[in-house]
């Protein structure tokens, strides 16, 4: 790990205690402590493995900082950064915020390991914890007001909250089909796109705007964050089915079994052959995992998720070669969404 | 009502469609629904009865209204107060945001007389409704940069989220309590500080900043909110026990039956006296209402809450006589006051 990225996620974990502890008070000290088992600071199996990677928030920054071309800057200026730590801190509870209220909604009792902040709790006071998280969000965001105009302030503000309707739309969506028997490809790119790239697409978009980008810029940097989201989330899905865990059938990460609409499901269920005919009857076992991925394989599923996830790629690249990176941060930024689409360079 | 309120009630109701419209598009049409429903538009029941009173942002309004003196203003300026509708609309989306969590948290059927969100369509959607609810409150404060200065409309949102952060607080309290057995009159006022006055206080506060009223008038006005807030919780805690409806024990409404902890319950449970010990043991059931609100009365419960409202009550009115709310929406902001404060004057 390079030294500006070690910087950075130490700047976020610091920013995101100091914004947590909004909540450290007289009275409410068991609430503040629900917020900060989720966080991973503290409870059973705290540590690193339990606070995420903090990816999200790392991308906002290295989205500052890459934008400013080095040769016009001042030395002094380099951890300008900083300025917009709040920021990062704001998309990272965004993201909490939607995974404890995510879990309730799954009924999931594991989170990184962990037990869920509703099965620890209660969902009443898991509902709340989620609330808060989505309050101190917006708190922070605002907080950019120390460092920042209050024109860009009000604009990242805005970003923001559109970036969690779109989420509360790829949610509500993602719930709907449940009770669905008509879904076809089609419906897949509305609920990736709230659920996944939205999120992704803010951090870039804020990013770039925090680092002074002009409007066209900052249009590149948003775009490649949001095919980087759909980009990764299609080999999430391709992962959860034909990856090594899954096709054993031994884990029950297997999405098949969990009835997840994941791309390669949603292309067959378009096709209406024989995979949508076993998948409509009812949950997949465990037992049936490797028939059935070699039935999604057969009707072109795997290989059609493949494509789009070239695609997507692609796409993420060609923006980000758009927006033009600069400095430490650029390559860090490069290296990182390589990283997230599995690609060895 | 007067031809002010009226126009400040429709505009409120048509700035509230506005914005939950962000939902009204293709795909996410049951969505939106979901909270036309909970808002009183759409639905069975739907009309002025399931609505609310939109009390909150007429108040917000009338503060916005109240602040400039009319001699110092262009006729044209009379209805300036329509510059801050999203901020008013933004915090009548907050209110119902909070009564949405509020049902699936308290396992309620019923709201305004019709079936709650979750009993309509489930917890895990509920829930993403009331998070919908509270991102577009977010969006509609920062709406007011159509008409206000960025630096206004920071202040305006940061408010807003202060108070929200209180309403979560005052939500864990409230539920910490039902697993608490040495609760006293100490632990009322931080709760119904954030669960009532919060809100309240926000609605004078952002109302009197976005009329452009200095900062120590401002600080009027939200303690002008923050103890109307506390008067009128007591009054509701009172007549939640001794009103008509609680009294004949007819009503599923009565505090007592539903183990409220309202002001005059904390404080015989302060004395640890004969109530104190019947309410440890457990629910009390529709037929001891009649007895048990007796004991309570006996043991000052009541006469101490008809105290505590009559001081927040004055500290309200000394409060509002310092705002010196000026024409007919400072007089109409009176005559709500009294209203809600079940005075006759």
């Amino acid at each position: 790990m390079t030294s500006i990225t070690q910087s950075m996620l130490e700047a976020i974990e610091t920013e995101l205690q100091h914004q947590v502890a909004r909540l450290d008070q007289p009275g409410t000290k068991p609430f503040h402590e629900m917020l900060t088992y989720h966080m991973g600071w503290t409870g059973e199996g705290a540590g690193p493995l339990a606070t995420g990677k903090r990816i999200r928030p790392l991308i906002t920054l290295l989205a500052v900082s890459s934008v400013i071309d080095k040769e016009e800057k001042q030395e002094s200026n380099d951890n300008y950064w900083l300025h917009a730590v709040s920021a990062a801190a704001a998309i990272e509870m965004i993201h909490n915020f939607s995974l404890v209220h995510d879990d309730i909604q799954d009924n999931s009792n594991l989170r990184r390991g962990r037990r869920t902040v509703w099965v620890k709790w209660g969902a009443p006071m898991a509902i709340n914890v989620g609330d808060a998280m989505f309050v101190i969000a917006n708190q922070s965001i605002l907080d950019l007001i120390e460092h920042y105009p209050a024109d860009m302030v009000v604009k990242a503000a805005r970003i923001l909250n559109n970036c969690c309707l779109d989420l509360t739309r790829g949610q509500f969506l993602d719930m709907s089909y449940e009770e669905r028997n008509d879904l076809g490809i089609e419906d897949y790119w509305p609920m990736i796109g709230g659920k996944t790239s939205a999120l992704l697409s803010a951090c870039t978009h804020i990013g770039s705007l925090l680092g002074y980008a002009k409007e066209k810029q900052q249009e590149a940097y948003r775009l490649f964050g949001y095919h980087l989201g759909l980009a990764f989330q299609v080999q999430d899905d391709i992962l959860g089915i034909w990856g090594d865990e899954a096709l054993t059938g031994k884990s029950a990460a297997s999405d098949l079994v969990e009835g997840k609409n994941s791309l390669p499901v949603l292309f067959a269920l378009g096709k209406n052959g024989k995979f949508a005919n076993r998948w409509k009857q009812g949950p997949i076992t465990v037992d049936e995992v490797s028939a059935v991925s070699a039935l999604l394989e057969d009707e072109g599923g795997r290989e059609f998720a493949e494509k789009m996830s070239e695609e997507e790629t692609q796409k993420a690249l060609d923006y980000l070669k758009e927006a033009n990176p600069q400095g430490a941060a650029g390559e860090e930024m490069l290296g990182l969404a390589n990283m997230l689409l599995k690609r060895k360079q």
